[in-house]
């Protein structure tokens, strides 16, 4: 079977997946939707696909899935429209900044049966999936402390703050993610604090730029994670899980690895400027999981239920920083996290 | 002028004193006192230098600083002793389990005019030395968030649990000192979070063995501290400090540099077995440097606010655990902490 | 421009070409051509292209270059062949195992005004161009000695070995490439031992599986070259450049950067397991530079002038061995060497 | 038993074994000698021993064993008369910068049945003790190829050059000495090129500054050795083993392991500055070896043997440059070789 694809939103991050689907031997590229013409019409040109609206997409036959790029005040309503009429959904998180307006999507979604990924593309980090598997294969024994540190290069413009929902919702959010896939087990409580440091403006538009979150689990593991706008030595993103009986860390990922020695010292090349060049492998083997899950109609992971728990950890972040104390996240999540989304591993 | 030391105390630190005394040609080790008659004369004569009771050494004319390796309950006592009759005093941290026992002891030897240095010897570890540098000379920019990771091979008998005040004010004291040192502004609010994960009678004995702390100053600088009492793969003793410019790190240490490789991978060996290996460098030029002080009558420095600090931040861990909150340090140390500590730098 | 392709050799090598003429939107693989039918067949189904017969190439108008991977004792009459017809031509090293027939062969090529680039993948490593930036920035100043070495995983099989032409023009060819590359000079001598080590029967087919190579250039610059057939470690490649001023290494690659601790130390995945994944960029860079040197119509690099040269270190490094002495690499390649190979850089 | 001292040569290295005698519980400085009365004086004050004449030591009761620092052109000399008085007798490579010299020596040496050992410092460095230990345990299995490289930060003055015997005598003689130790296996054929890239004065001294040297053993082993006389970015000591199994190396050292990250990369500081602080453990275990064979009278390792063959192993080098050709050892040691060196291991 091949998967014929839709392409909702033809930017930055659309480009990445329309060239990973065509990469893929099991997938097509058949049809872009953008609000901008001649972004659709260029990307359409490159891979032999049509420009198409999202509508003649939503009706179209010749569609089995679609990706969804466009931006995250549309994905909600766009996730509800495709579920319904039966087509498998990738959408770039989040789903919605607001946690009840996702758990209301994915009622739709589990109402349909419909397939759901959410794009957590650091799950498919080769560095950060063999991480995983050192601690599933029990190498590392029972997991105790996940460490992440990740910090972007720059801070984005504050008319991208301004929409971003905070940057707990819009850059923690990936480390929430990824500190419950590696420790195994669900987080009970968030602990944060946050400041502007980095940027006034950042400040003046009602977000922080360095954050510090604490996380604790119901057998008492820890996840603790850095965050900042800045990082002048480039993308900064590592992994650090200690366990029992070891512990498994992924290194910073560099464009290449020389060393120059002179009598300044020994010097390495900055890390990757960002995350188009840093998770090129991540996006292409994210898709392929989609395709994958397509094809065999299996449940896709990362599900809406893991971009709902993510998004609710972001919130609890905030609740702490603004209060002062842990949060516990059955506070915001309620009923839906009972659905354990560790089932499907 | 040569300093004439007497030595209090001939455990297992008390010896790394007497060889890093006998090592200087600024000192000599005159006496040596224990409640162990045997501890004593061994020592003493390694070193040439005579047994003694603590009351002979404090009337000793021939003895110009003490260096204070007893048991904990007895440091500030021995400490306001010593004060009055003009010695200056080396003592291990912590001066007391008890803050306002070591605001008490700290205004005798403020009224003494006492010299008092506090055995807080990672300031004196080269590689941490380096990494102070590299701030100091404005390298990495503004300093903004600091992180410690600071775990032992493994966790100490729960006798010495017991009488320890638990592993804030044992273990991650150090890493509370570490953090000021670093950060170079005073610690505002305290948060923790702690579980015992290692050994169950940890937690029987009212402590815990896992904890993880976030700290903020006033001007919103953060330092992250993660703690463990078991680390399989040696002592894993690291500090990393990210600035507006760039950002400096310490790597671990390990006895030797070797790399073995083979269809396994490539392996180094474990990190040092514990802190008499890894700090060997660091008590060396800690003494060096109480002698320094006493041979200049200069203030010594870590000083007695610097424990009474580092205890103040172990409480206020302790605290926010206890309560799920945020805790402010002032809280804590009241009127003292006006004295900055940063003075003497 | 498209530039047009037919590919002469479905084997791993070739399917290797394909895929990087595939992704590039620059060229067409157009034809497929393979002794074996099916491997043929499934090459070009899996890419659009037809199956022809080298002689159906040979003629064809709507094919503008080839790229060669058949058996090396075929390719010089190919280049000759595909040189007459005007077709642009990208051989895999070597030429051909004797230096007379490769004079020969670049003959006809120069007579012809053709393009010929030989494949030398190693030029394309982004680790190994980013270090050769560096010496041409002037970096690490006027460069003094270069150091290779390369290791395989384990040893090709002995039918393998027996028509290899030996190791020196096998495997070690790809180094003297890399040291005339990175010395920017020529050689002028070459000094080497050789031993079997690895396997008996390597020795039985009058080869070697473990040299160690010395060279020098007129202005006294040295390489040295260590190559063995075994690394239990994997694919051992790296080089390092001390000049007047610094040095400059690339590093060992490996598929996953993590690194796992416990109390048998900190260990790294092995390397990569050989060329195909080490080089996997290097051989779509080559292409894509092959591909822009026939669509501007200028020279491509390396030349046949460059596997001419690389050929005659090889022969002399067997005289080396053979006699235990230095052997001047004017003797082997004769009038030809004054043609500088760096002209084109 | 304390091993009492007598000290010939207050210089640099001189104040280096004074420093690691008084250091050791087992041994005692009870004499200088220098021809510069003031360095005796200022040395043997230092370390409370007596200034005497080297006549005085030979003849004093109250002396066990030499430490001989002085000029190379004594040092056979020295060490004939302390051999006929019974002393045992540590020396600084080399013993003489002429093999037959050497001979004569070792005669004497044998004759008296006297201890003697060599100053191969590096044998006792503690990281590549590691590598030998990883060989001896067979965890690489048969060592197969030894790779060293050594490099001076700066040339010495001229003055020094012409006194030195040559780099080979001077330099890569710890080298030949290592390559040994980790070979296991002597050395059969040498093959060198050499060259002045540094500094012409050196060459007009008759010497050069930059050689790579290639040996081999009687079963096919290899080892290469990369000296400069300048590397601007340390001290720079390395040595890697590739075996059947595996492979070992230990890595350049530095005076601090930190990293700083900005804009233009990772850096950490440049290596050592020279061999007084890159050796400062091998210095004191070498000493220690020493006065543990002097207390149990045992042979002590590396021997005037080993002495000498590394210096028939730098002579053949010179032959070697000089001859474009590989040279025998065997030419050069004659009879003595046959003296296994590695009886004693």
């Amino acid at each position: 079977m091949t998967v014929r694809f839709g392409l909702l939103g033809a930017g930055r991050i659309g480009k990445v997946h329309a060239k990973a689907i065509t990469a893929s031997s099991k997938a097509q590229l058949v049809a872009v939707a953008d609000a901008f013409d001649k972004a659709a019409t260029d990307l359409a040109s490159q891979y032999g696909a049509e420009v198409r609206t999202v509508d003649a997409i939503l009706k179209a036959s010749d569609i089995d899935a679609v990706v969804i790029c466009t931006p995250t005040d549309t994905h909600a309503e766009l996730i509800e429209q495709f579920s319904r009429v039966g087509k498998a959904i990738f959408c770039e998180k989040p789903i919605d900044l607001d946690v009840e307006r996702v758990k209301a999507c994915l009622k739709v979604v589990d109402a349909e049966g419909a397939t759901l990924m959410v794009g957590f593309n650091r799950r498919f980090d080769p560095h950060f999936m063999a991480v995983r598997d050192v601690i599933e294969k029990g190498e590392i024994g029972v997991v105790e402390m996940v460490t992440i540190v990740s910090r972007d290069p720059g801070a984005p413009p504050v008319d991208y703050i301004k929409r971003s929902g905070g940057i707990f919702r819009d850059m923690t959010i990936h480390d929430f993610d990824m500190a419950r896939w590696l420790l195994g087990e669900e987080i009970e409580s968030v602990i944060a604090q946050a400041s502007v440091l980095v940027d006034p403006a950042i400040g003046e538009a009602g977000d922080y730029d360095s954050v510090s979150v604490m996380l604790s689990t119901a057998s008492g593991k820890h996840a603790t994670i850095s965050n900042s706008r800045r990082a002048t030595y480039g993308y900064d993103q590592r992994i650090e899980v200690h366990g029992s009986k070891g512990a498994v860390l992924a290194e910073n990922q560099r464009p290449v690895s020389i060393e120059v020695a002179n009598a300044s010292g020994y010097t390495r090349p900055p890390l990757h400027d960002f995350f188009m060049t840093r998770y090129t492998d991540a996006y292409a083997r994210e898709i392929s999981s989609f395709i994958d899950a397509v094809e065999s109609k299996s449940p896709a992971s990362p599900s809406g239920l893991d971009g709902l728990i993510a998004l609710a950890l972001a919130d609890a972040a905030l609740t702490s920083v603004k209060e002062g104390r842990a949060v516990k996240v059955s506070d915001v999540t309620g009923a839906l996290a009972d659905k354990s989304v560790f089932q499907g591993r």
